[in-house]
Parts: structure tokens; C-alpha cells; sequence
């Protein structure tokens, strides 16, 4: 069992990371209105999947990502900025008969509302070249959206279960939210079941609610680890994050930005910083560090794909310890 | 055969004109540049049908809308709009788990490129009210977007099938494009079935490529009589419209517009125009005259639903005889 104290020495392999899911256009109101009285939209690079493989490119990892776009105007702007920013889209499908999905979202203080529209990304299909990826990837990162409607849902699954036995890392970001599936409340067990083969996951406090009863973070911590989960990062907001290895107490991290000037993709930017220091072998407690610390540097700028000083810089003005083991 | 210079005298209904397709957004963007480009895009009301209706009741029709939205912000925000201009929404569905349609639009001198997310739209369902409306309308209205797609196509068809056995006007706009039909070009033969049934149908040039080989604008009035079509109006955009009954010599008709603002749903003004001429036993030729009158003032406004003056206005000011039988 994973101690939050313990360093990982993931076999050196030609892709760091390699991310399946979705890459999409975020279309986010300038009105902060209710969605029906949004009248003004401005379109954003967006996709959890692929703001993780971005922003750990930058952070100097080498990233593939599996997806799925459209033929058309909107997939040609995403994919010259994955292509852009060097990740290997050797995975990246086109799909001719089904465009690249859009999401709406209203600008707004208290929680957005959405509106989503898929097309591609829920046509994933399982490719020969796919499995010769995960063979080459130290890490394997999956989020819960591209999980809610098949057939990439079975597309997924199979990936998951041959990276697992690949003795590839599983970093799962387990977001069930019952209005996406078309089984309704029936997908939390296949959230359930991928958290139990999952090295690590990061649910927020509302993506806890939304899978248990509503419960307390200590309580919630442990239904992860009952479910199966290893190493569980619950997030806490502006309180920042609990981690927990469910043997020793959890260990709290306190968020690092000073000011707040926009959260969107801050939970991507956490995942990149996170899996930046697990790849050079920092402790499960200091690769979290590391993960507040690169969301610290998104929130302090707009866009989820806010500019990132390089690692070492970051690591050194949030004191992060790269040699020795960490300490409580 | 009807003749151009023929008054139809409609037997009073409930109903003037009852419509059957899509409602949806226009996302345009605000950058005239490739659609890839676009950074900015605005809102508005839009949907073929949905237009000629608005436009009709504000020319004081009786109008009911045969269409489907989702259960979302969007969709609430169109059906809004329709309740406000007292379209009659019996028949409008709500699809609890399709979206409403968007169509994204780049401006544009040229031609502009468009990008499709159809939802709830094709899943138009056959209800028994739906035939009762059809029973209580003069007009049936259709277009050509919302026969693209199956299941709304299989209810259309039926639904234009019960309308020519009762007697029920049928007005059709022909406007086929392989891209979105997923049996491509065979879709033409569907199109020119409808074509045969129609009382009038209005092409563009471009509709007129589309479905046969590049020819005049004679022959292509010839190949649309050939179908079965009864009156042709043939639009030539800046060149007026060619009104023809497949006997008599076709009449042309120039544009009235000064100015030209913004052509969007100038095509939707037309028909409003022309149905209203129709419905108040103008001949053939006036209503016509009407159509190019109604979308005159439509094109020196920006927006689809630019603002219309009252129908006798109208007629007064563009000279349109609504007496006498029209000469040539």
C-alpha cells in the first residue's frame, strides 16, 4: 500500500503521460447572466484531458493523448494548438460524420451552468496503435465526462483494464455527475470499479457528494478508500486539499495563490504539477505540493491555459523538496 | 394548373399557417474571418420556419409551430420568443434528452461557412394533435434542413402526406445539401418527391445546382416543372426573383431594397410576405410582389426578425394591387 510519504521511480519510458478523453470548445458568456439570458460568447481551448496534457507540456513532460474530433473548423483550431504546444497526436482521431463537441457555459460568482454538446469525442474508437501508446506511457490519466456515453466509454474501460495490467500509474478524476449518463444513478459503479484500480484520484467535495451521501471530508476520504482508491486528493476549494493514503492520518495542504482572478481548469493544472513531481520521483506529499503550487500560477491568470513559469522555479518559490523525503 | 395570374381563394381556418421544422440559435460570429478563426459569436433567434412564422404573425397571421427543443436554457429562451409573437406552440415538443439546435455562422462577404449541432430537432415525433392542426391550417409550411435527418423526416413526409389529401396548401423550400444528409446524394430523389407535391416551392440558384447539373435559370425553372412542382419562384439574390407556372412565359421581379444591411432570413421574409398574398387572394404575381416587399424591408434591418411595417404599409408603399386581378 502507497504511504503519502513514499516516492515512486516510474520506469523511464518515451511518453510520460498519455490522456484519454476529450478536447473541446469552451464557450463561455461575457454577460454574467442565467444561460438563457447570455447573449455574447467568446470560445476557449477546453477539455480537462487535454488542459492536463497542455499544461504538463509545459511543465517539460512528454504527453499523447487519445481523442476523438471533428472533420471540420472547430477540431482544426483545437488540434493546431495540441500540435503547437508538442503533444503526440499520433491518437488523435478524426471523425468525418460527427463534430468536435461544444460546451456553453455562462460566466458567473456562484456555480456556471452548462450546456453541452457532444459529437466526436463520444465516438472513441478502440485502435491497435492505442495499446502501443499505453506500452510506452509511465502514466495513464482518464477524467469521468468522455466515461458517460458509449461507445468511448468501452473504449475506455478496455484501455483502463490494459494499462492496469501494464503496471501503468491510472490517474482517474472520478466527476459523476448522473445528468450526463444515459443510465442515470446506475454509473456510479463505473466510477466505483475505476477507482478501485486507480493509483490516484482527485474528486472535488461536490464530486464526493454527488457519488456518496452527503458526508464529511474525513468520511469521504474513507469511501474512496473502501471503494478501492490509493492514494485519494480531496479537494477542498479555498481550503485546498486533503491527501490521504487511508492508513495515516490525511495530510492537509493549504491553497498557495495569493489572489483570484479565475479558477477555470485550476483542478488540470493541480493534475499536471501532481503528476510532474510523481515522474521525478518527489514524495506523494510534495508531488500534491507541487500540484497547488502550478494551480496557484493558474488561478493568478484567465484561461485555463494561463502561462506556468518552468518547474524548477516553481518548486524552488514554493519551497517544494525535490531530494530528500518528505516530512509532515 | 395554376397560373401566375391566379388568385387562390384559401377556405377560412383557424390556422393560416402552420409550420413544421427547426428552431435554434445563431451563433455568428463577430470576426469576418474563416470559422476557425472566430474568437467572438452572439446569439440570436433562428430556424428557417421559426422565422417565416415570427415574420408571418407580425403580418398578421394565425400561425402554429409543429417543432422540438430541448430542456435547456436555449431551448427556453426561443420559446420565449415564439409565445411573445403568439405563435400558437401546441405541437412544440420538449425533448428531455436531445439539446436545442445551434448553428455556428462566421460572417462573412462571401459565402459563410456554417457548423451544425443538431439535437433535439430530428427527433420530431408524430402526435395526433399534429394532424389536427394540419386539419385547421390553409398553409403548410416546410423547409428542407429538418428533412435531413430521420426520425424528424419519417414524421415529416407523413405529415406533408396528410396535408395534400386534405387539401391543404403545401409550400416547400427545396433546399438540398448532400453534406447533411447521411444517405448523401440520395437524398435529392426525397426532395423531389415533396417538390411534386408542392403548390409552391422557392430555390435559390445555389438549391438549383445543388439538385441538378449548373444551368440557366430557365432550364432550371423547366427541371423543377418537370418534378411536379405547380409555382416555381426562382431567387437570382441581387437580380430579383423569376416567378413562373411552367405554361406562360416567367414573370421576373426586381429586388425593392435601397440598401442592403444584413440578407439574413431574407429568403424567411419572403415567404411570409408571399403567404400573406396568398391568404388574401392576391394573385400570384402580387404576392410574389409581396414576398420581394416584405424581405426589402427585412434586408435594410439586421437580424432574421428585423422589424416589419404593418401589412397594408406594405402593399400601399411598394404599390402592390390587392383588388384587381394583376397584369403582367
Amino acid at each position: 500500500m502507497l504511504s503519502i510519504y513514499d516516492r515512486l521511480y516510474p520506469e523511464k519510458k518515451p511518453i510520460d503521460i498519455t490522456a484519454f478523453g476529450e478536447v473541446l470548445l469552451d464557450m463561455i458568456s461575457r454577460e454574467e447572466a442565467p444561460l438563457k439570458e447570455c447573449i455574447n460568447f467568446t470560445r476557449y481551448f477546453g477539455g480537462s484531458p487535454a488542459n492536463v496534457l497542455v499544461n504538463s507540456q509545459r511543465l517539460d513532460n512528454q504527453t499523447a493523448f487519445i481523442s476523438r474530433i471533428g472533420d471540420d473548423a472547430f477540431g482544426d483550431y483545437l488540434k493546431d494548438i495540441l500540435k503547437d504546444e508538442r503533444v503526440n497526436l499520433d491518437c488523435l482521431q478524426i471523425d468525418s460524420s460527427a463534430a468536435t463537441p461544444v460546451i456553453f457555459v455562462n460566466k458567473s460568482k456562484a456555480t456556471p451552468s452548462w450546456l453541452a454538446y457532444r459529437g466526436a469525442d463520444i465516438n472513441i474508437e478502440l485502435e491497435e496503435e492505442i495499446y502501443e501508446k499505453i506500452d510506452q506511457s509511465s502514466i495513464f490519466f482518464i477524467g469521468s465526462f468522455i466515461l458517460s456515453k458509449n461507445p468511448a466509454r468501452s473504449t475506455a474501460l478496455k484501455i483502463i483494464d490494459y494499462a492496469v495490467e501494464n503496471d501503468t500509474l491510472l490517474a482517474f478524476d472520478p466527476s459523476f455527475r448522473a445528468s450526463l449518463w444515459p443510465e442515470g444513478e446506475k454509473g456510479k459503479q463505473i466510477i466505483k470499479d475505476i477507482i478501485s484500480k486507480s493509483d490516484f484520484i482527485k474528486p472535488s467535495l461536490d464530486d464526493a457528494e454527488h457519488l456518496f451521501a452527503k458526508d464529511t471530508p474525513k468520511n469521504y476520504l474513507k469511501k474512496y478508500h473502501q471503494c478501492g482508491a490509493k492514494i485519494v486528493i480531496l479537494t477542498l476549494g479555498k481550503d485546498g486539499v486533503l491527501v490521504s493514503d487511508g492508513k495515516n492520518e490525511p495530510v492537509h495542504i493549504e491553497v498557495f495563490s495569493e489572489k483570484v482572478i479565475d479558477v477555470t481548469g485550476a483542478g488540470d493544472s493541480f493534475w499536471s504539477g501532481f503528476l510532474s513531481g510523481i515522474l521525478r520521483s518527489l514524495t506523494i506529499k510534495e508531488s500534491a505540493k507541487l500540484g497547488n503550487a502550478v494551480a496557484a500560477f493558474k488561478i493568478q491568470g484567465v484561461g485555463a491555459l494561463s502561462s506556468i513559469p518552468p518547474l524548477l522555479e516553481i518548486m524552488s518559490y514554493y519551497n517544494i523538496n525535490p531530494a530528500e523525503r518528505g516530512e509532515n
